[in-house]
């Protein structure tokens, strides 16, 4: 069956009410009771919830095979923890277990033999990148992988679609009744804010940490009455690679020009104004458009209302020279973000749901009022591609791409024309990620390109000097220099479902044939 | 059918699987999958949350006959919005509603009028004084009103047994969107810790407001992805009555030298070392504890880990003295601890539920090593009655009284042998909030009674000077001052369930006859 984008989803994954995408905005109003745990009542006990290792924990927590656990990935490439746990499951001889991870990496190439053994066999994740990436890709996973975005996995976990049993829950730091949070430890991390909805959903939730503060260790964005279990490991992660250091910011001029280019998009269109919101993520020429929003700021005087993320330093920067009233923290991504977070005392963590989540009462995205975002690959129908390479392999991640996207006023693609001799705009995306109705300017260094379906912008625009250029007209540019990319092969089997926020199947992944 | 503690509780009551009362910790372990609310999905709205009015706002939940509705305390007596939020919905003649209010009192009397027409039909709440109190005790509403205890009321929830469908939540300040806060408005409560539950398991959620800051009102305890409304009017409240000025501490001979005793029975038992946690109430003698427990501090170099409750201004002033690492705030009494609440930077809000409910992974209640409590009637079982005067009447609220009881250590009654001529303790208490089996030592003008049941405390006291005497003794001492009341008499139309933390019965209010 094709969705709204024409994309052919097999009938076969259209089961226990999974339905083709029909519109970013075709679930408005859609009302459902949410799921909730099931709880044992701790009427008075007043004991320490420490157990002694991770095994007593999963033992005690009565993890089966065919369970769903979960964990989150605000250690980055520099967690331990799931791997840990993953070890002790696997030589537990648990199998048949869904694994539903807010994001997956280089630090959990240890699934790999477990994907291949059983042990998992099934994954929910934004990220799907490194070792994990080529396993999926490849198929060795027995049932194709839930691709979600930020607000998707809230969405699934929270409308019951998913159910977490057992949720492992890295903490930079926890009392012994489970107050855990991404500071105040030996390995900070900055926020739990992927973790929030495990906390609350999960039937079973442990805690791992690194560091017992004493009772109680707030401020705790995980809460003790969420808590089952605490348990105390040597290290939690490698610090150098939990946050990195101060990002440097681009000097690659192609980069630069983009980088200018956005900041125009922003300063000259109708949201530029005292209290405007604002996210950028954390690439080289997003990164590098705060520094180009501050002398239009500074010549408008006007600040920032709040500024969203993703938070990195430059935001913390313009944060700390008064151009940000608040910034609301989702995700620390280098150390001064995680130093600021809760010190600076306008700078708050934010739960995934508050971020993200399409099917609550209104999550911060939508507010918005700009997000500056990248790709992988752009179509002429504004379409974009985050999550497949142009090779056919998964190496991406939607992240709160396909929600930021949504909820903004103005979403700004900002991206090179050509990368490693591909087109990034192309007639058509090799998988979709973001629909195109919710994407309005593409910006890279051929041109800047307005979805004709946003008059507003355009008008606004052409008063400015910017480049303008139709979509098309980039898809012709690229193909001239790159000449028509072969078409990928695939085979029929499909190894990931790519899910919209709400729940609808955009797209899906088959694997590649590699030549 | 007779409860455990032999009270009489009639057949016709139990029924929809409620239970009489088994023993405090009964219910230990008990399993059960947690409710949750109906929400739509606000997908992509970026739209403010403001409706004009309170009435639009009404029209807009879908409220109907029938239904439950649901108010917090937070403004005490100052409180405006429950009464406006009443005054709307009789005019607009909706009828038989059940208000599950976190407590009741002088300010909700304009509900009077409408338990007499049938508007309201059923109530839950913590206290019941006042005009309201007087129209439960005489059996003006048409169902039996549940009394319950901070903690049992987030059970109520939480299980389902209460399902809220529309919750008005007067807040001190919110933002359009509906993050809202008992701080940074024209008149603030503090912390709007019992609206949490109602914030995350009612339908809809309407918060009522006179102060409208900007996007995100930050820090907010009610979050916008739980409100559906939000509504400004022109004043929440009488700034004099929702929080006092600063508690004059007793002069009162008799109080003081009972202060002095409980800070005594602390500071000889076992759990009085460093980081030791506590909670007392906002009484005369109760909040004159604390200044005698700063010597014994002194004395031995010990601080507290974190002080609970119910915050005076006695408790602020000994956490900035720095004999408190840490302030945990479930309601601020009085202005200063309004005004340190987030202020000060280790005094935190924490929800109900956190602080009290028996149902959830572990309340902090649980974790308690000392609770100092109030007592209207204290029997020779250490029973304690804080709801129904000695003439019949209900005058009281359970609050946290059973709930701190049941998790505390040491839980230390503190009461007067005599007032106004009745005595405190008696042969058989007129109603039980609190089960004797929680009750630990009570201290009276008269002496200071342990608990049988309590031999370490026993023994650890038997080695001071305090004047031990057993509650026989007392309760001899005291009629013989007294003489044997008469016996009080009732009808046999039941006016109010007491129930019990767990949801068990503990105990019925009957009318009383009055002569």
């Amino acid at each position: 069956m094709k969705n709204s984008l024409n994309r052919e989803i097999p009938d076969e994954l259209l089961k226990d009410g999974i339905e083709v995408f029909q519109g970013a905005y075709a679930r408005e109003n859609y009302e459902y009771k949410k799921d909730a745990p099931t709880v044992k009542a701790n009427v008075a006990s007043g004991d320490s919830k420490l157990v002694d290792s991770i095994k007593a924990a999963i033992e005690q927590a009565g993890l089966k095979d065919g369970m769903t656990i979960s964990f989150h990935h605000h250690l980055r490439n520099g967690d331990y923890v799931c791997a840990k746990v993953m070890d002790v499951i696997h030589e537990m001889g648990i199998k048949d277990l869904f694994v539903c991870a807010s994001s997956l990496g280089k630090a959990h190439a240890n699934m790999v033999p477990m994907i291949e053994d059983g042990t998992v066999t099934g994954i929910s994740t934004s990220g799907v990148r490194d070792e994990i990436g080529e396993a999926l890709s490849m198929g060795k996973l027995k049932h194709p992988a839930w691709i979600r975005t930020h607000g998707g996995r809230v969405r699934a976990i929270e409308t019951g679609q998913v159910h977490i049993d057992v949720a492992f829950i890295a903490a930079s730091s926890s009392d012994v009744l489970g107050n855990a949070s991404g500071k105040n430890g030996r390995h900070d991390c900055g926020v739990l804010s992927y973790a929030d909805v495990d906390a609350k959903y999960a039937d079973k939730v442990v805690v791992i940490t690194d560091t017992i503060n004493p009772v109680p260790n707030f401020p705790a964005p995980i809460q003790a009455v969420d808590v089952d279990y605490v348990v105390k490991i040597d290290q939690i992660g490698d610090p150098a690679k939990i946050a990195s250091g101060a990002l440097r910011l681009t000097k690659d001029v192609r980069e630069l020009k983009m980088a200018e280019n956005c900041a125009k998009v922003v300063a000259n269109t109708p949201w530029f104004k005292e209290g405007f919101s604002f996210q950028t993520g954390a690439g080289g020429a997003s990164l590098a458009v705060t520094q180009f929003l501050k002398p239009y700021m500074d010549e408008r005087d006007i600040r920032m209302g709040w500024g969203m993320g993703g938070i990195t330093e430059p935001m913390v920067q313009m944060f700390r020279e008064g151009y940000i009233d608040k910034l609301i923290n989702d995700q620390a991504f280098d150390i001064p973000s995680v130093e600021s977070v809760y010190n600076d005392s306008n700078h708050f963590e934010i739960s995934c749901s508050q971020y993200a989540n399409p099917m609550n009462k209104g999550a911060f995205v939508n507010y918005l009022d700009y997000v500056i975002l990248g790709a992988l690959e752009v179509d002429t129908d504004f379409n974009v591609n985050v999550v497949q390479g142009s090779d056919g392999m998964i190496q991406g991640a939607p992240g709160g791409h396909p929600d930021t996207a949504a909820g903004a006023k103005c979403t700004i693609i900002v991206a090179p024309l050509i990368r490693s001799r591909l087109s990034t705009v192309r007639r058509q995306v090799t998988s979709v990620t973001t629909p195109g109705e919710t994407v309005d300017v593409v910006v890279t260094d051929y041109g800047v390109a307005v979805n004709p379906a946003r008059k507003d912008i355009l008008e606004a625009l052409e008063q400015t000097d910017l480049p303008l250029i139709s979509i098309e007209e980039l898809a012709d540019i690229a193909e001239s220099i790159t000449g028509t990319p072969a078409p990928l092969e695939f085979e029929d089997k499909v190894v990931a479902l790519i899910e919209y926020r709400d729940g609808t199947i955009i797209d899906v992944i088959k694997k590649p044939i590699l030549k």
